[in-house]
């Protein structure tokens, strides 16, 4: 077998490994494409070298068919589609003690603190895998991952019919919790200084604005006859991003904290006590955001195909990585491990 | 009758006039006793005289009895005791529109936008008199605004059974949150740098630690063997508790924003991202706020007569501000019209 692995900084090597047998309780995949996320990126910067190490196999969003199982696992056969949810979680901690699973204090995060998805073949616990629906291309299907993001965001934030909301942030996850609201029927408006990134909103119908450009705090009062939005995202990790997304809230607005601010930002908490607003953390995804992942994609609700920037053969992971560290015209970027033949399976 | 006015910064007369009778829609209210806020505090040292005005009757805190109604009310006879939301809706903005009445954008707030309850006979909307229960004691009833405030609050919270709720700061609203968590069986700790107010709190039952000799934040982690708080309600308007508050909380940790914080604050956002913590603005009290707050002190879950530190008769309403401004070895300081006259309806 193969896997891409991280050697330190802006180091990534594709060595040839023996494959073990998966253990007891494991199921073998043979991964088709695995997608590049920002902490990927991060990694490769060497942010996380502390956590990940320098021997690393990296990435966690993926699909893939399954190749063996280990000892004890039942109902999954060779050439089943699936995906994984990358999340194992300690089930003793405080946070899984109470039913918050999914960011365990004790979370192991495959692709990060263990072997992730950057191999032709990569042994999972078996129950992190989840099964497709046949008619579901692999191609797309290596977007669950970051799609059961943006449901969990969205569930968090409990989205209604016609509610305003504003998306700070038109990255891979900003555009698909806009995307995802628009299903919900609300009127999102993106913002996003990246005309790229605004131009795939556009195709997508998403209406999206430059900050840069418009006072976006002034065109919601125009819209709403001064009241404001139902509800914001702060997907752009930036100061002004979240001064954009608690000012344009309307009172008792949900803003729900999806990007990584490392460092205490000032916050205008007179405005939360004054309107009575509310602010959610959300992080990661739970089992049911994942099976809804699924869904949007194998219905097209979420247009997979539009996210997909470039599909490349593992062999061009450096170009893969070069063209997100770029920016500009890059949306998603996936590594191909079989030429797209693993797609053959279900009749493309 | 008399009324206080404000007449600028640290100037307080009381001032004879002639009693309108009730207009339209009104009711005319003999006033019993009138509680002395924070706000009308700040309203005291002139920081609000550009909303206030320099001569204003201040005072939304009361307890009194029918005196008269005007025309098209229906419903009260004289004598009835009685208290007053002093907060009278639009009914048209978006906030009242969308049922958030209570923070209606143009909010009438009786004793600040418009004549408040220092007045011995106040002229107030029908729909913003509430009846007191025949054996409620009208000095205790003058609690119900403040009470209405901490019910709110910690409605805001949804505290449950046997939750760990930290409450920082300890005046009077954060004294009544803490005894109405208590009250929800929750396990409570009250930070109070204030000795004085620690000891009003411990002689009602809650536990009380000073944030100058005691580390909240690892006291609680030791109690709850590192998981944290499940409730923090920020009442003390500093940036260190702020800190507290947030530091303090446990996965999906619920902080409520009770204080007033003019300029924005640094928040650990990450914090909020890594943990899914909450925050919830609450400011003020809906229609069922308080009518629970009078259920609440007739009832004696909330021992009014411990928060109750001083009752001077109006003559002394410059010492009873005084008291107030000293701060120290004071809680809640009453005004009494009529010398306790007229409890004497309710047989004490």
């Amino acid at each position: 077998m193969e896997a891409v692995v991280y050697r330190g900084a802006r180091t990534l090597r594709i060595e040839s490994r023996d494959a073990d047998p998966p253990g007891p309780g494991q199921v073998a995949i043979e991964v088709a494409y695995t997608g590049i996320c920002g902490t990927d990126l991060h990694i490769y910067r060497g942010d996380l070298d502390a956590r990940v190490g320098t021997e690393a196999v990296i990435g966690h969003e993926m699909s893939g068919r399954v190749a063996a199982v280990g000892e004890g696992v039942a109902g999954w056969s060779a050439g089943r589609a699936v995906t994984v949810m990358p999340t194992r979680s300690c089930t003793r901690c405080a946070a899984c003690l109470r039913g918050h699973y999914h960011i365990c204090h004790a979370l192991d995060f495959l692709g990060i603190d263990s072997p992730g998805a950057m191999q032709s073949t990569w042994n999972v616990p078996a129950n992190l895998v989840f099964p497709l629906p046949a008619s579901l291309p692999l191609k797309h299907a290596a977007l669950v991952e970051p799609v059961a993001v943006a449901v969990h965001d969205v569930r968090r934030a409990r989205v209604g019919t016609g509610e305003r909301v504003v998306v700070v942030g038109g990255g891979p996850v900003g555009l698909l919790i806009a995307m995802l609201c628009s299903a919900r029927a609300a009127r999102v408006l993106l913002v996003e200084p990246n005309p790229f990134r605004r131009a795939v909103a556009e195709q997508a119908g998403i209406e999206a604005v430059d900050p840069q450009a418009t006072d976006v705090v002034a065109l919601v009062n125009r819209r709403t006859a001064t009241a404001g939005a139902d509800v914001a995202f702060e997907v752009s990790g930036s100061a002004g991003g979240l001064e954009t997304a608690v000012d344009v809230l309307t009172t008792r607005g949900r803003l729900v904290m999806v990007a990584i601010h490392p460092q205490p930002r000032p916050v205008d908490l007179h405005r939360f006590f004054w309107r009575e607003l509310e602010l959610f953390g959300a992080r990661l995804y739970r089992r049911d955001d994942v099976a809804e992942a699924i869904r949007l994609i194998e219905t097209g609700a979420i247009p997979a195909e539009r996210l997909i920037s470039q599909t490349l053969p593992v062999q061009d992971v450096d170009a893969a990585f070069a063209a997100l560290e770029k920016g500009g015209d890059v949306m998603k970027v996936l590594l191909d491990w079989h030429g797209g033949a693993r797609d053959a399976g279900v009749g493309r």
